[in-house]
């Protein structure tokens, strides 16, 4: 029973963390996810230590991203999406291409041997669709073709960025790369997300009144909860993120006629779990491994490798855009979050690098996240 | 990444099951929540073994029956509650004393020694208020003096069953009782209860359009949810279940010009987290262990002791009603739920009993849960 009131304790603290660095970021004319993060990192172990990671934590966290995601794809349409299929495929492939390619020469140049710079340069690749999917959400900017682009491009980042892990990890374990087994993983990645996209929707939008047949005065939501939990969870078995499953699911409930009720319904479970998520992610910076100039020193090169080269990537990639749009979907496409802590934990406890080099990688994904969200809401307000 | 798999699948599994369950009971016209239970014993080891309890798990059906009574506490008043006091006084100490007493003198005749018969009628005490409430909730009968009696008591019975637990946890471990600290803990629960529940209703009743200062929309919900994720923290250090600090939550909430709208933002709350929670008490039952005529023998005479003695105390508590509302507060204090689970749980890592008798315990406290609704629906649509 007292460790039931101990996760009691770390949810009421996380909660109210949230709130009132959301707040806060909000009277400074902030995003609040900007307030949120900052609150994950006072209240985690490198400043109050009032929270430590756990398991369900972790859950509710990434539970809490699903949600956000799918409320995301509430407001997207499969048609629209695929009208900006060939840019956000560019930006998608660029803003991979160039952040590996710029990754990897730095990490290489600063003393690593090839495989674990490629390795490293795989942390600079991955976006974090959360962050810039809040922010557009918040400043009610999803139908801009812009915020199309990016979320297309989101999709194309995360295959790629899979067979790109697939690839380093081999590479490290000193195995060879199977250029067939890739392309298996990659068609059947692709081939599930373009069968469950078209026949989802489709089916979707001539029976959306199978959606009201059950008893439960709730229905409409629970079938498409039931639909997002179940996509999230195939799409990790196709070695997917589990957001990609949800966006999918979220677009499929787009075109139900129901539609406007659940983005209603979506918003108080918004309101409960997406603040673990941003506080989670907040909290895994480490700020005692950072305490010497040599690593700060570190972390600002490699920040700003981070940021110029997935800009660049996502600028190259949208100029059919013009120049402002492009800078848009460049900017948006920065932030890298938990994908890149995932992948520098992979990193820490393979042994390919360092503590403080796993801190510095984290700091960064952390740092691009919370530079973003205010470039990005001044980008959009000006336009 | 596997493991977040695993535990998506998990959810999927959970969530789709309980709502397969729903509509099924739904549909024979039985309440949703047994469905629910029945659809966890299937999904769960016993039969399928889809999924098996773990942590994460068991914090989202802790969050889920947490929001389950803070939203029965939103359509609870405290000055109700209050004209009810007496009856509800009344059935809470008869409701222990009953079903303690006949417990223990069937554990005794069963021939475990009075330390640990005293141990095992602990376990034949507390309510879950969460399937009464449910029910009550799903036939829109909260406002009825019926179900405000019921409420009133379950809190009382919870600070009993605490007691009482204490008492037979020290008896069991050969230690002696401290009747000046059993005092103390008992005046610190009811304090916490009637401070909070006195001045936060007061407070929030002349100071609701607090609740609206915040910059976010949602401010008024992330707020109560805030307090109640706070007050289920707190009242557990009182000693007292998650759930009581989470109903003074919701009657707090209540007296605030914005509870309709609360009302309605907490329904997708609980479509989403309470299905965690029936599905997972469901799942908790063990088949293997009551598949002997000796054991169902046993589980048909513990059963009969636990519904009939809960009922009489209840019934003779509320005689004040008239029969017939007697009965139905009587049948509404059936339920034993997870309460009886935890103790059967402390018992068996304790070495109090068998896994036999523990299976029993379990078995009965869900039998109790999943024969109460039906029947209590009955009574209410017949009056």
């Amino acid at each position: 029973m007292h460790h039931a009131s101990d996760i009691l304790l770390s949810l009421f603290i996380i909660f109210v963390a949230a709130q009132i660095g959301a707040e806060l970021a909000t009277r400074l004319k902030l995003p609040g996810v900007v307030g949120e993060i900052a609150a994950g990192c006072v209240v985690g172990p490198s400043v109050l230590g009032w929270i430590t990671t756990n398991e369900p934590l972790e859950v509710l966290a990434e539970i809490g991203v699903v949600l956000l995601l799918f409320s995301v794809g509430l407001e997207t349409r499969l048609d629209d999406l695929k009208k900006v299929g060939r840019s956000a495929l560019l930006v998608g492939v660029l803003g991979v291409a160039v952040p590996f390619a710029l990754g990897s020469a730095w990490a290489h140049a600063a003393g690593f041997d090839w495989s674990k710079s490629l390795f490293i340069a795989a942390a600079f690749v991955a976006t974090s669709a959360g962050i810039t999917a809040r922010v557009l959400q918040e400043l009610g900017a999803l139908a801009r073709v812009e915020s199309r682009v990016i979320l297309g491009a989101a999709v194309i980042d995360d295959i790629l960025a899979m067979l790109l892990l697939g690839v380093v990890v081999a590479l490290q374990a000193g195995g060879e790369i199977l250029v067939g087994q890739l392309a298996v993983v990659l068609l059947e990645a692709v081939g599930f997300l373009a069968v469950i996209g078209w026949v989802g929707t489709r089916v979707m939008r001539r029976k959306s009144h199978w959606l009201e047949k059950p008893a439960s005065p709730l229905a409409p939501l629970t079938i498409v909860l039931a639909l997002c939990l179940g996509l999230a969870f195939l799409s990790t078995r196709f070695g997917l993120a589990a957001i990609i499953g949800a966006f999918l699911a979220g677009m499929i409930a787009a075109e139900t006629t129901q539609r406007e009720t659940l983005e209603h319904q979506t918003q108080p479970l918004l309101a409960l779990l997406t603040p673990f998520f941003f506080v989670l992610t907040g909290s895994k910076i480490d700020l005692a491994e950072l305490a010497s100039a040599e690593a700060l020193a570190t972390l600002a090169v490699v920040t700003l490798i981070a940021i110029v080269s997935k800009f660049a990537g996502g600028f190259l990639g949208a100029l059919s855009l013009g120049r402002r749009g492009a800078a848009i979907v460049g900017v948006g496409m920065v932030p890298r979050g938990e994908v890149g802590v995932v992948i520098a934990s992979l990193g820490l406890s393979a042994g390919v690098f360092s503590p403080r080099t796993y801190a510095v990688i984290v700091a960064m994904s952390l740092l691009t996240a919370m530079i973003t969200p205010p470039i990005l809401a001044w980008q959009l307000k000006r336009s």
